[in-house]
């Protein structure tokens, strides 16, 4: 249903893709932060809760939020919006956070990864929000002995049903520490790319009805698009297989062994979703086949009505045509025929069995053969 | 023989595949059961057998249906129909049954995968029923120590010869334990697809047939849409052969060295399918270069048809148009041919010699080579 | 030489592939044996032999084979013709045979592959008979401690260069264990392909030569023929590959470490044959683009002389057509060229000057280009 | 914005990237080092480093370069220019390095590689200067207990932000030993992809353009100029990928942990770059087919104007030819519609109708649709 | 510039790679030797050399050759010509060869592998000559304590780089063992594949250029035929790469540490030739995709021109025609412009009106746009 207002909204994507990564100013060093101009300003909410109770704060300063650690098992500070650095150097230190990490976080056009550091393990996931179609937006998230910390582009994410969920006691999220809730996290992002495939998969059925059914050029342009389209998510779709899996068979002691018996369960829907691509794909290549074999008996057909014209009335102009030469009939080998009582009708008569000849011709090569189809 | 009825009844599964994998209230917890809207209702049958003897009740209630647990050596509840999310729970408590493979029972898009708990093994299959064409059904499976469940969407399955030879004394199924059995659920899955690869390996001879004999764009419709069903089959085979696989090489301990020999035997098949489904996606993407160079050998015919008939004629029109020009022939310049005692034999000699000879140099560059093919 | 005798026997073949496979009555265990309906009636032949001597008996009953046991160092039971199933099931006892592996035996449809039981290992090849086109037949062999039973579909194999080499004193084969007359049985399965892709690899080549001098859409069916027979092949060749890699990298104390050396000599056999069946298929692929091109150039070549004609006529017969009108030349601006001295010679020097400049501005775009080829 | 300034400079590159790797006269031994005749005169600059402070020499001859080892914990010896041989074996013989390096770095044709020897690790890394295209020059890399070498094809490179950090005190550069030189020093050059990458995204997006608006041949030779460029750029880009990874993974002692932390950063970088040149070729390839839609498209335009033309006017012709004969009228059998009082209208109004009644069959087909469109 | 004469030697190899394999007379055994007939007479050439000195002796008989064995700490021998088995057997015999080994010698059409043997390692190569196009030829080396021994099919190599520096004192061939003589060997086929490859390179880029300067039916053969020739020298470099990286890993202690290094190289060279070949063949099948658009264009503009041409004169020929009617113009009612004073020049009018409004309605459909191109 809303495949139209979904697809179609990555164009020019591809080259600002490359753009950020380059470091500005020559001598600068990996580690160091450097704010993308069109950033958006950050916005911090954090909840703190584990089983006997929670406490949410939202849009409060850096300092609040750090002093949070500790009321209870599991801190987690959400921040979208990647304009200020001094925000996110602040966090880096009072947790510990590598260097290269946070540039990564800065930097928001990396490849869904995780990677482990001595007391924390960092997650890049790369979330789809249905509004935004396949533009992918970078959600870095850390998670700690009793932290998770993520980072947003942009206000507005997938991930409330994590949030309501959190607010309710005796759920299993506020059970668990924080390894859980970073699979929640990583679980809601997955969730998030359905409703873009499945509007993918309508608008490819969609194409495909209109291509069997009326072949036309610009079927092309979009189909063009939709390969593009899917090509985008499967950048995405693929490394966060990758990533979950790494987590799940991961060997660091923050990610306990019931937490990763969920991350399994994670790992299939990655898969299921990388099918899904794969298929698409499949299926939108196959449809550039049909496209051309459509058009191409199109052709053939327009080539077929030409020639059946012309074989029958170019041959039948000649013959007319022959009749209105000018010879001087005086002389009786010039036209005699002009000078027959029933010339006209001869020659009509001559020419109806000529073509008639001819259209039993094409019928026995099947070139009339609408009744065959 | 039955190909067209099993053909083509896929249609329209492509998006739905996607639908209901998202929990639709948002706050809802991984491993929380959401019943389809449009499931059956569930219809237990329950067989408890050893070598001794066989017990068999159908379309009993869930309580009764636990309390046969012990009577036998093995236990096989069969539930059809995903409806009443109670029966579902209250097995999987009684049985205990992980929550998040519940959840993957109750969705039932799930890929063929096999999962290792603690005390169970789950396993995810997806059966054919040949009256429903390439459209699979779910078929969830847990095994435990002295017991097998199966859940499936919809009454009827392909399981029958398994339930026959169960009621047969002395049958090695009868010896055996639950892990026999689940082997002999998943063979005969297995065994359920062959129909319907039959089928359509006999569809793709015909459309090989009549590609060959008289291309027709209808056909590409027909192979693109068997392409399309053959590549759901993969998404259902390709995973199958990695979860028998699984279950192969995996070190449960529920699963016997006696009954890996068997479950080889199971991967034998699921490879052999493998091998079939892609032999015929090669083929039918060979059909297709097939079908394109026919219609361009048709097409180049029916050019060469109206480029021999236009090349003859459209010179001699040319010839008769001269003669029928009105100049005023009282100057001896204009046009005295019209006066010639021959002239009209001699233009109609001209004429047939032209074409005579127009025809001898198409022979010759082999354009009627009728008789060369 | 037999390119043609060879080639385009295997149609029909795809289908009935999967036909026997299903166990034709619902109720029927994995392991029981149901004879295939055209299978041919058994033939016995044996030969007992070790460095000492050898003793051969040819169309004898099941028990005389079975009671020849333990006269030499090597008993090889050949069983040719698979429709009794009384001869199978007593061979499989007296040798303790596993039921799944004589199941195998009997469903003659199994990739090539190797199978290690307690106490012999099964092995399935699949031989191809010259005059039997690429129709694979398969060979099962059980190798035991002091046995070698094969068995085939029909009467009439490849291996006769084995049993030559057995009657001769002093060969290896005489002077070794079972487990080289499996390999040297294997090898001569092997040893059997080359001449068939010999005979596609003149096919092919003779294609290409035809294709390059004068396509044709029916080099595109055999095209089509060739490619879907390699793709049948390989499917044959490739578990080979792998059954025989498994074999020398086995750890069964059957086969000894002189033993595979000579599988390894094998192995590289069953590569080459795969590297020129992959070749085969490249090349013939690439045939089909070679094809696609002259096709298209042919057709561009008959556009171009109808273009030629049609350009430089259709402008004349208008001409022409311009001084048949009748209008009246009583008014002084009606046609006034007629009655021209020179109206006529003027009107045909006009018009071939415009041929004459047609053709030459034809000749400066290449388009009469005979010259430049 | 540099896109065409980037792209197409890497014609004859093809070839001549093999010239070189002969050895050419017969009889020289591996290790022996040749000249490229084009290769640049050598420029030795140097930089001695440590926390303590920097000591930065350029353009000094050989041996005062070697001198300076020992001064810091650090010595840089950077030689651009290749032309001298004695350069480079003096260094070699200083610092002990492997005479199969050596000659790798003279043929600088090699892959980015890494090697191992007993004291020094040695790195072939491809440099791409924005200026010269896609055309990469090799830089040669020697990482040892206390030093860095590198040699370089030409003067000029893209290393100038690590010399600039490496000037400022207290940056992690100064305070790490030769290795972590050696990871900016790859990472600078890694870095040096991203602005070319871009102009070929940007040329690709232009390209799509085009083509979607109005596809032309000249286009394709684009295309084929950009994924050829983009098959040598991932030529040099897969193997760096490779290398990073050995090098991380690598157990030299050379590199230590905290190292091989940023080379992990490194190698994301790699697998991006390597992500980004496969999206690129996959989208270009997609293009191709867009182009041949759009053309196949404009030609059944332009075919069905012709034949709509054509069909129309050609059975017209025949009609106005029919009355244009000059049969004897006398004779009241031939053509007396000539003599009808409303002949001539009746002829134009039936014309009228035969041309408005193919109007009408063309529209019901389609074939004039450019409303549907 | 060698490019016309290397390439294009090949055809006709493809079915003969398969002719020898085959055991000519059935019951021979594997091991067996059966000379090729169309094997060269074999020519024997000796060289036993260490630091101390060099003997070198050419066209020797096998006996004196074999004697030689223990002068020097290196025996190389090298057969040229397999014609005569005896000389093979006794030179296998004396240094102890597996006949499996010796049959592989003399079956030239090998891949290269090499094989470890109790006593030595058998090394198979191809190698090139520039005179016989991609036409390899086997060289089967023997690598063992103290000798190599090497058989090649003809006279004539490109080893004399290896002998001349066997000749040279003080080289490090000459004071390194038979493993390093080996390598060198190695070493000296691979750079035979350089100039080769070279070859391709330059008859590639030439097609390039004429593909898009001016698309030809005939570059299509020549396409053709080098992505075939590029086929099979693939065919011989991806198992070099294999060889080469078996002897570097390998665990034979024949081969000393300091060699390794060496091969290391040499498979550095063996992975550089197979990516050649491999972006060739990318750039080959570019080349189609670019002659077939090209060759489209090139119709597309036929087309138009002669759609051009006919959508302008046919009208205008139904035109004229009107006018030739013969129509009874006594009557009022027909063709009463025939009378009109100005009726010829207003039809003129008319036709150059018509004419000139589709010439407008042409250019603003873009199909005269010689200029916009």
């Amino acid at each position: 249903m809303k495949a139209a207002k979904v697809v179609g909204k990555t164009k020019r994507k591809l080259s600002r893709a490359l753009h950020q990564r380059r470091r500005s100013s020559p001598g600068t060093a990996p580690g160091t932060l450097i704010a993308d101009p069109e950033a958006h300003p950050p916005r911090i909410h954090v909840a703190s809760y584990d089983e006997s109770g929670i406490e949410e704060r939202d849009d409060i300063d850096v300092a609040t939020a750090i002093a949070m650690r500790g009321k209870h098992r599991v801190l987690w500070i959400d921040v979208s919006g990647l304009a200020d650095l001094g925000v996110i150097e602040e966090i880096g230190k009072a947790f510990g956070l590598h260097s290269l990490a946070l540039e990564d976080v800065v930097n928001n056009h990396q490849r869904p990864k995780v990677e482990d550091f001595d007391h924390s393990i960092f997650i890049v996931t790369r979330m789809l929000v249905p509004e935004r179609g396949v533009e992918t937006e970078q959600v870095s998230m850390f998670l700690g002995k009793d932290f998770v910390i993520t980072f947003q582009e942009q206000h507005g994410d997938c991930l409330s049903p994590v949030r309501e969920r959190m607010r309710r006691d005796r759920t299993r999220l506020r059970q668990e520490g924080p390894d859980y809730l970073a699979y929640a996290l990583i679980d809601a992002v997955i969730d998030g790319y359905y409703p873009v495939l499945e509007a993918y998969g309508e608008m490819i059925e969609q194409l495909e009805d209109e291509v069997l059914a009326d072949p036309d050029p610009r079927q092309i342009d979009r189909l063009h698009q939709v390969k593009r389209d899917l090509l985008n998510l499967r950048r995405a779709v693929w490394p966060t297989r990758e990533m979950v899996h790494a987590m799940e068979r991961g060997e660091n002691h923050l990610i306990t062994d019931g937490t990763r018996i969920y991350l399994r369960d994670c790992y299939d829907h990655a898969i299921q979703l990388m099918d899904v691509v794969e298929t698409y794909r499949e299926i939108a290549s196959g449809l550039l086949d049909v496209y051309l074999s459509s058009m191409s008996a199109k052709m053939n057909e327009v080539m077929k009505v030409l020639t059946i014209i012309a074989t029958i009335f170019i041959p039948l102009s000649f013959v007319v045509g022959l009749y209105g030469m000018n010879f001087d009939t005086s002389s009786p080998w010039n036209m005699p025929e002009l000078h027959f009582r029933y010339g006209y009708p001869a020659v009509l008569l001559f020419m109806a069995l000529a073509a008639g000849g001819l259209v039993f011709w094409f019928k026995k090569r099947g070139w009339l053969g609408e009744r065959r189809r």
